[in-house]
């Protein structure tokens, strides 16, 4: 069977670049573009060049690197009224990009063309069909048809009027967008085939870009693809304005691996997904999803102790496709709810298999912390660790003499603001006794600081590691402060990101024990290597 | 028109609690189903009373509860093979926990029967249909379909008996379940006509229950809805092992204002789900999803200067709904302005509605406080307090002058454990200057032992409060440790509980602050006896 191949447009760099928090630097769109190229994205949209100066840069830095079959895309509004296109700003800063692509986008919308942009619905249609035509003479182009579904709505005679208008003009793909993320499957799927349908006298094909407002923004994609679309637009982990755009890795996924009769990526594995997925948030310094389907860390990651006993017995029958295929990995998590044959699962991870002595130490090791308020399940670099202590592989690359820390408030007395935080330590390191101090927004941010500043000569790649995330519960709520409390600490390098876990009833305690673990997994993963 | 009615089963409690770092303590169980029982959820599966204690003790403390028209499921397992259902421990757990509603759970692919559970089919089909016939004679029963899909797939026709066990034997609901999330919404959509077909001799209604493994679980719900189902199971948030459960949020969302022809919850307001969505995710201590359709901070924020001025013009076309529907409102980025109307309806409750200037002064504050990192949903005596600060009527019961805590471990050194935790505080009392120290378990515990001692003359109430629960959040978690904190503190007397908040980049300033809050709290709640 001849699957039908789907064409990837990636807006990451464009769209996604509205969502909220995220800002890239002109170095972070390069690596991204590089990466997209490597994994054979077949558009890459790199930006707006009218809207700013970064954008510019982009597009003259872009065509000095190879990025193979890939088209790099250069984005832009339609001209502006009664002007002529080669006179507009807009439509030279297009031009002047030099990309084998450019998308231009337009009013669909009757209300939008009269109310928003303030021009008559034919002088709208003028705007569309001759930017199209000017810019369709250097590029391939791409009309992004703005409120499509929105404006056919509205009224479709119209919605069809400036699709027309881009395709006689010599665009190539028109793309039906659903800009405010508001329309159901079934009306995107009817919509799509009435719009294809209605142009099929034209030379030109049609691609689908959808926002993830009613969290449908997958559904649609692929009922559009369904209904004759073979573009899909989108954005990397589905980062973008308000709820985002659609995310690509899940579309792709669902094209490649679950739906029949299509292909992406000209049929090459998806298992580079999850690493791009994880470099994309790293680099637009966003927590990773872990939920997020086929490429988060919990996508399959299995709790609940009959369950995992069943998982290990066939493993095809509890999980929808085999992690691998898009660079994922199974994990067992260890929870109160789990039994023994978690634990087994993770051991297995260590090759443990046959040591069933050393088995059930670890059994018995996690059963005695799990009583006193542990929980492994987000905190793998510390099971790692512990697994490595009991089986006596573990080799400390520091021992703690001693540590303090010192907070507090002296305002009033002192009659300025005065909140502070020290910390003191006394670490041994081989035989050199480390004795450092270092002040800290806080306890943990001192401790951090203190601790980085002993290892710093002897363990120079610490610097590439950092804390992205410390969280603080407490374990038996029951007796308020006296109670026991659990520290995570998420930390991460360019590669991957570890937890690690502290129990205390003293809270600087726990969070001093999940800080060593987090440095000590970094060293041991240094030493692997 | 008629709307038709489709009800709404919440499995947050059980399935959610299944997602990865989630944990709920008995307390935040009952919360959450009295919130849910609020806002009218027509089933709340409280959990497993086989698998745990908690469980067993929550469904004794609901039973004193009004949850009004909400009716609370427990969750089991059909029984083990060879056994009566009136002998099984699982069975007889269902029928103690004295639920007006019981949710069973089956095998349904023949391989699960045959290779997980070691039954032959036949014994299988047995185990559903006396399981139910023994929980039917007691409550409303529903049957849960585990891996209906996939075992649809491989054996229709014995997918189809065990539907007709259940429902013989005198289940109200069949639910369809997805297990594996791996379902396509036009297979959902088809399968679920099926077997509506295949059952439509007997008095039987259908329930969907999806997993979002291919981010189609909103999609797969609305097929099932579609194709005749006339039950939506899920969790809020979409909390769940792997990728999650369906949102229920976004499924009521889309039923009730997006579709045509359907209502939830008896056609009441879906004003409460941004508060209720938030809600659980303090109470889960998870973080907010920003970008969450129709709830999330992000939903409705725009970006963008072009962009934002059409909206002023015409928000209605570039919102796919009115943000007010769901609780939520607009945010134009810029501003950075949220949580207006969860601010109006806290002033609300302290009947400022009247005072037009107070309340904007308020709204002035809580805004300054929010960009800080306040949230003020968990610390409504904090807000209490604020708002006394802001209208002239608090009257601090005593003033820091200066605060210092000490912690550390200096184990090693001294050859014997000595984890320690000091705090010394001076306080003014009236005109009296305090100057106490405390040890404590941890420096949190030190500090309130302080505080305790320095205040303990002059208020003698303060023996009646005890701290109940202590969390901790970073709010800003992308730089790690520098990151500000945000500390909320619940504390409890004989009469009521209420919670208190602190942020700070340093724990223990945040801590204190809390701390300082919930005795003063007490302390004003004593005055005005």
């Amino acid at each position: 069977m001849n699957a039908k191949p789907i064409l990837i447009y990636d807006t990451t760099l464009r769209d996604g670049s509205q969502g909220e928090g995220v800002s890239f630097s002109l170095q972070d769109k390069l690596n991204i573009a590089e990466r997209l190229a490597e994994i054979g994205i077949d558009f890459i949209e790199g930006g707006y060049p009218l809207s700013n100066e970064k954008d510019v840069a982009f597009f003259r830095e872009i065509k000095k690197r190879n990025l193979g079959n890939s088209k790099v895309c250069a984005f832009g509004m339609t001209r502006r009224k009664s002007m002529k296109a080669e006179d507009d700003p807009g439509m030279k800063a297009l031009v002047q990009a030099e990309t084998p692509c450019i998308t231009l986008v337009g009013k669909t919308w009757d209300y939008h063309a009269t109310e928003v942009l303030r021009v008559t619905l034919d002088e709208n249609l003028a705007m569309i069909g001759e930017s199209a035509e000017f810019l369709a003479r250097g590029a391939e182009l791409i009309y992004d048809a703005e409120h499509f579904f929105d404006g056919y709505n509205a009224n479709p005679e119209y919605a069809i009027k400036t699709l027309r208008a881009a395709a006689s003009a010599g665009a190539t793909w028109l793309s039906l967008c659903d800009t405010n993320g508001g329309t159901l499957p079934e009306r995107i799927r009817e919509v799509t085939e009435l719009a294809i349908e209605a142009l099929s006298d034209l030379d030109v094909q049609i691609g689908i870009h959808c926002h993830n407002d009613c969290e449908l923004a997958v559904a649609n994609s692929l009922a559009a693809v369904d209904a004759g679309a073979t573009q899909v637009q989108g954005t990397i982990n589905g980062i973008g304005e308000r709820c985002g755009n659609v995310d690509l890795i899940t579309v792709m996924s669902n094209l490649a691996l679950k739906k029949k009769g299509y292909s992406v990526l000209g049929s090459r594995s998806l298992t580079p997904l999850t690493e791009l997925s994880r470099f994309v948030y790293e680099t637009a310094n966003l927590q990773w999803r872990n939920n997020q389907p086929f490429v988060g860390q919990s996508a399959f990651a299995h709790k609940g102790g009959m369950h995992v006993h069943a998982i290990n017995k066939a493993a095809k029958t509890y999980e929808h496709i085999d992690p691998a295929l898009v660079g994922n990995e199974r994990r067992i998590l260890v929870s109160e709810l789990s039994g023994r044959s978690n634990i087994a699962a993770l051991a297995n991870k260590h090759n443990l298999d046959d040591d069933r002595e050393l088995m059930d130490k670890i059994l018995g090791e996690v059963v005695r912390l799990e009583n006193q308020g542990y929980q492994f399940e987000n905190a793998g670099a510390s099971f790692d660790l512990l697994v490595k202590r009991i089986s006596g592989t573990y080799k400390p690359h520091f021992n703690t003499i001693k540590y303090r820390v010192v907070a507090g408030d002296r305002s009033i007395e002192s009659e300025q603001p005065s909140v502070f935080a020290e910390a003191i330590i006394k670490l041994k390191v081989g035989e050199t006794l480390w004795f450092d101090a270092a002040e800290g927004h806080g306890p943990i941010n001192a401790l951090d600081a203190a601790l980085r500043k002993a290892l710093a000569d002897e363990y120079p790649m610490l610097a590439e590691m950092r804390l992205t995330d410390y969280k603080v519960r407490v374990v038996e709520s029951s007796s308020g402060t006296e109670a026991s409390i659990r520290v995570n600490i998420e930390s991460c390098d360019e590669h991957e990101s570890w937890g690690t876990i502290g129990v205390s009833e003293n809270i600087i305690e726990a969070s001093w024990s999940a800080l060593v673990d987090a440095v000590e997994y970094k060293l041991h993963k240094s030493e692997n290597k």
